[in-house]
């Protein structure tokens, strides 16, 4: 219970954050701003800047000024590659997050156009940070380069392409795995990684901290595929067996439902003793790993 | 005569260095690789490229190590934003710079995934100049900051967007200045404000070439407008009459050829002026300017 309170309080500020860069609905582009809002604001688990800032928290970080601008980029990334993920001719999906996706609500161009905006959008508040007083420029490239390379054709949007183009091919284990460490553990990989730059961790802890959120990736991909098999669509918000319909190779699909539960549990476990080497502080992190095994949604 | 083998020689240097930033046609992610080098080694004029270079030449520009980077990001942006132009929920265009449309070619998922993986890809490719031995990080935050806002919701996807939505309606004179200043404008200003920053040019100096490069927008743009109408299919690569085809109000729908091509002059003139205003040489640079337009494609 308590930890939900905790998990709770950090969704609220993350969102209090993140909302405080979204564009004001005014003027020529009120559209997009307003179908980028409705998009950034539907709600989430604010899993990728809670990662990042607990990241930094544990490394000592203190100013925090820039860390937001990262904490509103990343999310910003993510939430456009659902909103494109979901277009009729990817995923054609309706719902999200239990609510009608960006193009049902605003039609298929603005759909495309809010994802790009969205991208566009996160890297310009990314590059905002240059000019927060006191921000130290070399830092700020270091954090950039990994925000841009994560979510990139060797991160996040190369896994979003071999995920399509290998949508009802037979996958083995090993392109199933390319595919899960580009897709999701990339931008995961990405979160913690920016928060321990940011907070000026050693290169080698850096390191460190890419191969814990890569587990815990992967992990939270695989656990993904299992809701999608055993959730209610009112649990999940969205339909369930969307896989299947799509036909979809999954983790699951691939391995059965006992040996994705071991993997999940397995994976997180590692991830979380890798962490416990390290003698900061880590509590709330150490906790919210844990819980994404145990997640219905 | 003189000239066109000058420009010639420019865009081949630039066309050189582009491409040296395009990813191997290797990996799981082959396709997406295909489609993205496809996409960008369409012919093109390389305006954007060659502007940036030749401001960063006229501020005495030395070390091009950083600019090539961002002359790439730049040319990435400009084709991302013409992929998804074409694409069948925007202007549902087949035929672009004489040659199928990337959507065409690759399908409408790989369409819209080609152009997220520029836009990707261009900022990877500007970040990555963190890394250029010697390379001063506050001056590549500059740049990073004009070309994330340039082409971003304040810019040239801005512009975009608004265009998107009022097809088909009436603009005014004011309204279309807008579209013009976002859509086209923001990203020639992007190219020569990023030349002048990456030689070390003055703020003040940087500020001006902003105004410059803003009237060469605009005149970039009319001229686009007359050639769609006055045209034939062969020389233009494309179709002709698409603006009145998709109801588009443009500045010779609003004010007739004759002003339009009068604008035009005016506009590039002025910006001649202000340029002439340098002590730097700028020879070429004011060439270029002076052949948009005459330009028939």
């Amino acid at each position: 219970m308590e930890f939900k309170v905790e998990l709770k309080r950090r969704q609220t500020d993350a969102e209090k954050i993140i909302y405080s860069f979204l564009p004001a609905e005014e003027g020529l582009q009120k559209t997009i701003f307003s179908a980028m809002n409705y998009s950034v604001k539907a709600p989430g688990k604010r899993l990728r800047p809670i990662l990042m800032r607990e990241t930094f928290l544990m490394f000592g970080g203190q100013d925090e000024v820039v860390l937001h601008h990262f904490m509103a980029a990343l999310e910003f990334i993510h939430t456009y590659s659902l909103v494109h993920d979901d277009l009729p001719a990817m995923d054609n999906d309706d719902y999200r997050r239990g609510r009608e996706t960006t193009h049902k609500v605003y039609g298929e161009a603005m759909g495309i156009l809010a994802g790009d905006a969205l991208l566009h959008h996160a890297f310009d508040t990314a590059a905002a940070s240059f000019a927060v007083p006191g921000a130290n420029p070399a830092l700020i490239g270091r954090a950039l380069k990994i925000l841009t390379e994560k979510s990139g054709i060797n991160g996040m949007v190369g896994g979003q392409v071999v995920d399509v183009e290998m949508e009802g091919k037979p996958l083995n284990a090993q392109q199933l795995d390319f595919i899960y460490r580009l897709k999701t553990a990339a931008l995961l990989e990405c979160a913690m990684m920016i928060g321990a730059v940011l907070a000026g961790a050693e290169n080698e802890d850096v390191l460190k901290i890419e191969g814990i959120a890569g587990k815990v990736g992967i992990a939270f991909q695989i656990q993904d595929d299992i809701l999608d098999q055993i959730s209610t669509t009112e649990e999940l918000g969205k339909p369930v067996g969307s896989d299947e319909k799509n036909h979809k190779m999954t983790y699951v699909v691939l391995n059965g439902l006992p040996q994705s539960e071991e993997a999940v549990k397995q994976m997180s476990e590692e991830a979380v003793a890798d962490l416990d080497s390290f003698a900061n502080e880590h509590g709330f992190l150490k906790e919210l790993i844990l819980s994404l095994i145990h997640r219905r949604k």
